[in-house]
């Protein structure tokens, strides 16, 4: 992981850099980077990729904000214990872990905190601002992984969305991979549409969804008319947990339904429930159950069970947003990607739902991040001159 | 169903035409002219195809080969009893199913009959011939609805082979719903070739299959691994019991595989198998078991359970094919029609292997079909002059 | 079902005449007596139970009270058309259907019915009381097969307690097979000791608690260490709708998981979800995830599937549970009867909670009832005396 | 594990010792010596059988032969690194993992060995005598957890009954864990009978049938008919390959298939598969479907899948009937073990075939087995001079 100074690196400061997707994306960074793993799950490792310029893994630099305090390299080794990292992988990317490690600031408010959310946007900027100055960045990218909050109830900014004004006041891509509500308030709307900058979200498509976004279209295009769709995920971990609130639960359960309703001519019957369950850890198993009609009103079922990781299966995915935003920055996008739709259950702007559709988008922003190095048109941007560097243009 | 003479009737010629797909698929054309039923699963009812001049339903014509004696209306009350036909239904529509069973002739060869191969094929043909001209039919498709054959081991043209011949040589278009040989013989690429007739098959993708022609590309989209797919089929009814020949199971499978290695990056592990589970009747229940690694090798599992109506999935198809390719005998296509690949496990012709790239084919084909206003009326051609009319221009 | 003078009747007051299990009961009672159907499911039909002196089927007279009005042979035919019934079924049975009806009362109390509950129970008695003298019935089993009720609240009976309250004044046996309260209210616990009336429940075992008295058992005599059992219930239909209350769901809930508790050594993490998916009619979908230890704590899963038509399910215990009370009332046992434990999820009395012991104190319970004409000892009485023959000694 | 000469040791002496279950009975026995992890699985370390005079887990002495050559503390590393022992665990007991290696001894025939049956009969026997006395060990007990064997065709002894020979010439109780021939050979009825020494088997029943062997009895205890049972076992390892073996998968489902005879009224349709699925090592997959008929022929279905790991579920096993015949050894029994049917697909002597009846009589046999120290009588002998010493009486 030592670029030379040669080559631009990028940041990705990650909300919740301590949690087991942050975890996971650092020492998976560090493992695939030393050759130790094939970028399974990467879909920017694919062909089609090849020539839009995206950061290197090699040149991607980790921090973060955080409200607890276990080290990276301890929570490694416990995400190895639970077979969510393979064994012996934290020991060899050690090195890399303390480095990320020594980036990760405070996050907060925490009870009892006074500062008011102008003091708390300003410090998390401070931080952001300081991380690329210190590491020589050219860019960062602030992604939220943190544990989903409850949907907010009156007009104070939650977290989510404190960290996201700290973006955008330090000049950096915001990319929500959780359901809280990061960029999505009406406070931020204006300074979303001001700062120029990109931004991708909301809420990662890891598991049920990803499969519901196959499946919906499928019935949909044999004409087959489903009459319900139930789905039961268990999973533990700190997800399970903060996911048994009901408030948490409901804001998760919008994003899978909007792809039911958005696939389906119609939405179906049925219910999605989020249980806790801490003996599965940080495994997830998801159960789908879908009664649909044929031909004549024949009653039939489909069910599907879904054994995963949710760390395994975001992690990647946070990988591929950092450097498809990082790009998309460098080349002078801004406004939501809705080209990234493929990504998340609730995507930001117009696109397609289903996924066969979402990934042609994709590949169609594949090609528009090319460069065109000579001609500064349209995203350009003198090269060598980001178009909204961190650090220099700041928005305050 | 009562088509005044002034629309032109279409006639599909069912080879296996009293078994419980062309029993539901008469019973099921003649509830939906009748207004009882919705067309669920009829693709081709869909607003895409609305301008594409197909064939109406109440235009179509029904006759076939079989060489079973039990009659359709009887059949119909027998696949109502064990709750494939809606109860009611078989009394509903029994003056169609009367109609039809009139059509059907005897299929062969029967063991003893020392018919030669060309003496059957003209009798067949003489057979189709006589429905079209008895009908006063604009024209006819024939569409291969028995159950599977073993794969043929010599250079006799195995039954299908012979039916599939004598569709040629009438001048009808041909659709090989199953995994038999049909047109895919070598004696027949000559006669197919110069025939200009429009043929499309083979296999119909009707459950498993078409499962895995929208999961396999998930995985591949999202760049996981899929180290072994293992299914399991039980089915009683005929099918059942003709698929537990292992010859007629190998057929099936080579279809069933083909799908996996056409959507994903190599041929995972695993088998298929097919059991005859007599007490399910027409209900077919398949369960795949998909082990796929995601990042950092981390182990996964996807499982799914269809349970459905074999005779229900397949019928509609089964009208979307016989509806499409009449129209393309009309404007004139011939050979391979490669842009149906969405209804095949084993599709003819190049083409997509997943259900959403085939999808968008199918669509630009019933734009394809669609008249050009300039030519003659609605749907092509000089009126009342078929392209290709069987009866008139027999290849012989 | 013409059973002759000479043979004593026997009355089942069924609580939900109406409802699917109640019609699933009378008509299927009467085809087993007309011989249409084997007696599959029943229990008390297998050679155990050959000596055990209970009523025959044909024995049986069947009346009640519902608070809806659709008559039975009308409901009848909604169970074919949803495949509950087999089809042809109420035709061939519509007379044993029809004199049921006649025996069904107006149940309460409705909205703005403004009797006391003594009213009520006191009008509940007469009804039973009257059916018992007009039919001439040696006795008749009150049995509640009613909908579930939310759990109560104040000290107020809650119906399923009035209707309790009645047979017990009626001189009745009472069996709950539903979850609600019944006799389990403290106001009656003192009546129903002094009536020496035998009483059994509560909540029958159908499906997925079924499964649980015999994998939880597994677990325990394996040494496997149970850590989380998830389960998730998707049914439509009447049960579906008054279990989605949550009030409701609760009562029922309480019972799977004692059965857990019971079996299992300490009760596993995991809930319990009730979903109303009207699609679904009277089928229902059972879907329980157990994850376990075993050897060195290597984790383990189980999951299962049970889709199954719950009136099918329950109907052939009613008409178990109604003889054998019935014969226990003759043969003099009185208080509940906990070696009918096998048939309920919360079983009154003590008794083992695995299906397997279950079924063996059943064994002796069918023993115990066999007759001993010559004695009189316990639970003799002198034959053709009923013991407690209803409308005659009643308790007032 | 190092107990002191006071208390007798007993050896138990594996064919198959290099295998994955007999690595995993060694490790986890020095394990749960060293109280590194509680006895989960073990049902001899339940409450019942804690009088019944066992020997200790301390008290037990590995030896074995093999036919493959890698050392029992590599294999343990394999087994850690595919997750079936816990990650450290074998360096935690490599010392008694060395102690265990000494002792294992060359299995055969392997090709090309000229040796007679008679000669591999003896050396093996002196290798398992030679055990016993460098040990000064009280007894031994032969367990054959070798990989399934094709069932033989000829007269010609096959290896487990060339084993299985050799332990009853060496004077030492004889468990068969596995589907193989061992005793079940007419040339080797006449030597087990007379030797007087205990035996017990066949084919551990640990997953797909554990499960039939109480989901049967709750079929036939509810009077429901099941019509068709059908299984896929999908298992890589070394069980895998040698299962894709059609003759020894044969052997292994004639088990599989006894229990549903035994457990049901008549034999329903349906198949067993079993896959190699290398991807999967030592984890199962077992999917069962099982279709019945309720009350008046309604159709419903169970399906079940069991995710396991077999060498986790066997190896408790191991120790188990170790320890219960070592035992019963002691005390005197002989021939066939027939209330150790709990633990066994396919069990010697009559017996029950239900796991709760099953477990009765193995909580009978735990109590025969407690100690009448004065009597002497059968199955006692004078304290401290076992009744068949291995070493002493030998047969030969």
């Amino acid at each position: 992981m030592s670029a030379s100074d040669s080559v631009p690196r990028v940041g990705v400061w990650l909300i919740g850099a301590r949690g087991s997707v942050a975890t996971t994306v650092v020492a998976g960074c560090a493992a695939m980077t030393a050759g130790l793993h094939p970028p399974t799950g990467l879909v920017t490792e694919t062909p089609p990729f090849a020539g839009s310029g995206l950061p290197a893994l090699s040149a991607l630099v980790f921090g973060g904000h955080d409200t607890v305090d276990c080290p990276l390299p301890k929570r490694a080794e416990a995400l190895a214990a639970g077979g969510v990292l393979p064994h012996g992988l934290p020991a060899a990317v050690s090195a890399e872990l303390t480095v990320a490690e020594r980036e990760i600031r405070p996050g907060g408010p925490l009870p009892g905190d006074t500062r008011t959310e102008e003091d708390l946007i300003a410090a998390f900027a401070a931080d952001i601002r300081s991380f690329v100055r210190r590491g020589r960045l050219a860019r960062a990218v602030v992604v939220n992984v943190a544990s989903t909050e409850p949907a907010p109830t009156g007009e104070a900014l939650p977290p989510s969305s404190l960290y996201a004004a700290a973006a955008l006041r330090a000049g950096c891509p915001y990319v929500n991979f959780t359901p809280s509500t990061g960029l999505h308030h009406a406070a931020l709307a204006r300074p979303a549409e001001t700062s120029g900058l990109p931004h991708a979200g909301r809420d990662g498509k890891t598991g049920q969804t990803l499969l519901r976004s196959v499946l919906g279209p499928m019935f949909t295009q044999r004409a087959l008319t489903v009459r319900a769709w139930s789905g039961t995920n268990l999973l533990g971990g700190g997800d399970g947990a903060s996911l048994a609130d009901p408030a948490a639960a409901a804001a998760k359960n919008a994003g899978k339904e909007r792809v039911l309703a958005d696939t389906l001519a119609g939405t179906p019957e049925g219910e999605v429930h989020i249980d806790d369950v801490p003996a599965l850890g940080d495994w997830k198993t998801a159960w789908d159950h879908i009664a649909f009609d044929g031909f004549l009103g024949t009653r039939m079922i489909l069910q599907t069970t879904w054994q995963g990781c949710d760390s395994a299966l975001a992690a990647p995915l946070v990988l591929d947003l950092a450097r498809l935003t990082a790009r998309a920055h460098e080349r002078g996008l801004s406004g939501p990607l809705g080209e990234l739709g493929f990504y998340f259950k609730d995507p930001v702007g117009p696109g397609p739902s289903g996924l066969g559709e979402q990934y042609t988008e994709l590949l169609g922003f594949a090609r528009r991040l090319r460069a065109q190095p000579a001609e500064g048109g349209p995203g350009g941007g003198r090269s060598g001159t980001p178009a909204h560097g961190c650090g220099a243009g700041e928005q305050q």
